[in-house]
């Protein structure tokens, strides 16, 4: 019998192992009171099964409103359940319902959070996942090797077609490989979809058709699901090649259906990742929830860089870029994407802690406030990742290049 | 200027002003560093605007992890900003880019949770919300007042098809108005949606040729996007009266998808809601999570109900149950679905609280579990709400009325 296995961290002031049975039987064949038909056959054929419960310390920390019991005894675990997959099929959002749906709302538990997810061959079959991946991505790019160093379109908000025309052309001369909407631009009216596709691909074509290389854009399609299909046809037919999702947004389901009717590869946005995932107490992990991103179908996931502006430790992004890395269910090769507060002092500190060149660096202010202007930005970022991969040092470098020696002065290192 | 509201409750340890200002920033013209390109004019037309910040207590917590500052001088405030609607455009998935997108992630809160938003009327323009609201049910169902008495199949995983339909005679037979799948029941292949469709009809339909009246059967239809059209189709053409979504699963853009093809009502289940929003510090707030839902075209939506075996209190409960009741955008009347523990010795105190019958209840272990059977369970909960509305008490008509008494006896009265 295939069966999903889902791992937790909950922490409960009622007896644990009760308490983790009451879990798998309210996302099986549980309900509040034993009613006519649960049966011991369907038992034994549709119950979720408690496979391991790993105690842990108590996190100290006050529960989440409405936890039964007495909390100056809590125990905490990493529990794995094992659910039978033909209580739901191999289908996304009914997995949702099962490993996740009412679980987080339960009394029973002052904390519980989805850490991981081991899934059957069925999902496989179900959801072909990246259509280009790490290698599809460098082959249209053209970069066979190194990390794609990209950046964000900024001011996310309030360029002209003309200014951001201007902006493209002084970034992919530079030598960029990759450009991105800001998640904040999906179909503003200020700067609709349709003239941001019109004044990058002005620039880009004629760069390609002089240079054989296109540098990618991921424009944001995000939008209502009915029109993810046409803005997808939009950037095809004008020549781009990538699309870009917040795949909260549009949903995982959303994604999928993306993926379904996609020609170019799908480069995945987390934003409201943070929502149900900043507590410690509450929600999914970004080792659940990558693979979930992966199976819909996404080419590219953000897992945010180190010393970046936001909440996570470097360590918790370290985690994340090699979640992403990790081959699943035989494949789903995709690119983490390294954003946020990035910089070129960041190159030999990253490329020594995640040993690969298979990284999307995306810099932002970091190209764009670089003191030189943006093409002095694109190249420092460049030069520290060559002299990182080519083992020479930051300073060394530093001291040849003098766009590297300045982006480390204005944004500092590691 | 169309403008959209969002309310905020942040907690920071670092100057409360200038961190509203960052939150402001970070979601329309910010970036971190300041950039070329960013002028005065762009500023003028496209930042988000912080319109007020009320203090409050501060909240005893420990900070989100990753919150900057030191949080023994932590500030709570509630906030109100307004973003320009030309900076997104009335699309859901990118009014979440703005009002909620990385925002979560901030190192400059220790909490940050979106508690409401009032949207501008092109929000109404662009989602026609429930097509079929409080009045269309009722008329679907053939009841023109009281609220809606409901039941969920129960156990959820498992029954064969004859005993889905051997369930679903009895509850109909007992006068229910209202059956629905479990949120576990959505493609399960242990009982595909195709057969519980037939087998479910095959009652409901003999049914309604004899009495006049079909009562509705919220089928589960939650799968992949491109399956929804379809599997609502599978329902409509079997005249059943009511397809039901996981609102988290299918995503906001996945509900309005639905919307955009279903001549059905859509029984909104809120499944994973408590994922982002239990924290107190963290996440979406029911009162703004309930309008968006609306908009995305739920008839009715799940609230819980009062003593409810989830972790929400009876003020929480009450209070979710009058936003899913107050005009929105000069309309978007849904049902709000009273569920999780609900039995009939709850009437009595749920209207009073609540002062309407535009309600939907439902029991599923109060129902099943009764000890005289399911059609027992029905006939207590519709007694002991006729009686709460005619003003007799539960004691008066328990009295009178011994499937209410078992009732109360069994599963507790408020």
């Amino acid at each position: 019998m295939d069966v999903v296995r889902a791992t937790y961290e909950i922490e409960t002031a009622l007896p644990l192992e009760a308490t983790v049975a009451t879990i798998a039987g309210e996302q099986s064949t549980g309900t509040f009171v034993a009613v006519r038909g649960e049966t011991e056959r369907l038992t034994a054929r549709h119950a979720a099964t408690v496979e391991s419960i790993d105690e842990l310390p108590p996190s100290g920390r006050p529960p989440l409103p409405g936890a039964s019991g007495d909390w100056s005894v809590a125990r905490r675990a990493r529990v794995r359940i094992a659910f039978p997959l033909h209580n739901f099929g191999a289908s996304l959002p009914n997995l949702l319902a099962a490993v996740a749906g009412n679980l987080f709302e339960l009394r029973e538990v002052g904390a519980l959070r989805l850490i991981d997810l081991d899934l059957p061959m069925a999902f496989a079959d179900a959801y072909p996942g990246p259509g280009f991946g790490v290698q599809g991505t460098r082959k249209l790019v053209g970069r066979e090797s190194g990390p794609l160093i990209g950046t964000i379109v900024k001011p996310s908000i309030g360029l002209s077609a003309d200014e951001l025309a201007a902006l493209v052309r002084e970034i992919v001369e530079a030598g960029i490989d990759f450009i991105k909407d800001d998640e904040l631009q999906g179909s503003a009216p200020c700067l609709p979809l349709a003239e941001r596709v019109r004044a990058v691909m002005s620039v880009l074509k004629p760069y390609a058709d002089r240079t054989g290389r296109m540098p990618m854009y991921a424009f944001n399609i995000t939008d209502d699901i009915s029109r993810l299909a046409a803005n997808h046809d939009l950037v095809l037919e004008a020549g781009g090649s990538c699309v870009m999702v917040c795949v909260n947004l549009v949903g995982l389901a959303g994604v999928h259906y993306l993926r379904e009717r996609s020609e170019l590869p799908i480069h995945g946005h987390r934003a409201m990742f943070g929502a149900f995932s900043r507590s410690p107490q509450l929600g999914i992990g970004f080792t659940a929830f990558q693979k979930l991103a992966r199976l819909a179908g996404v080419d590219h996931l953000h897992t945010n860089g180190i010393a970046n502006k936001f909440y996570e430790s470097d360590e918790q992004v370290l985690a994340s870029i090699e979640a992403v890395r990790r081959p699943f269910l035989g494949g789903y090769h995709i690119l983490p994407v390294l954003s946020s507060g990035q910089s070129a002092g960041l190159a030999h500190a990253t490329y020594a802690a995640t040993g690969t060149e298979d990284l999307l660096v995306l810099a932002g202010g970091g190209i764009h406030g670089h003191p030189h202007g943006s093409a002095a930005g694109v190249r420092s970022m460049r030069e520290a990742w060559a002299a990182a991969i080519e083992g020479e040092s930051l300073d060394a470098r530093a001291a040849r290049v003098p766009e590297l020696a300045a982006a480390i002065d204005k944004f500092g290192r590691r």
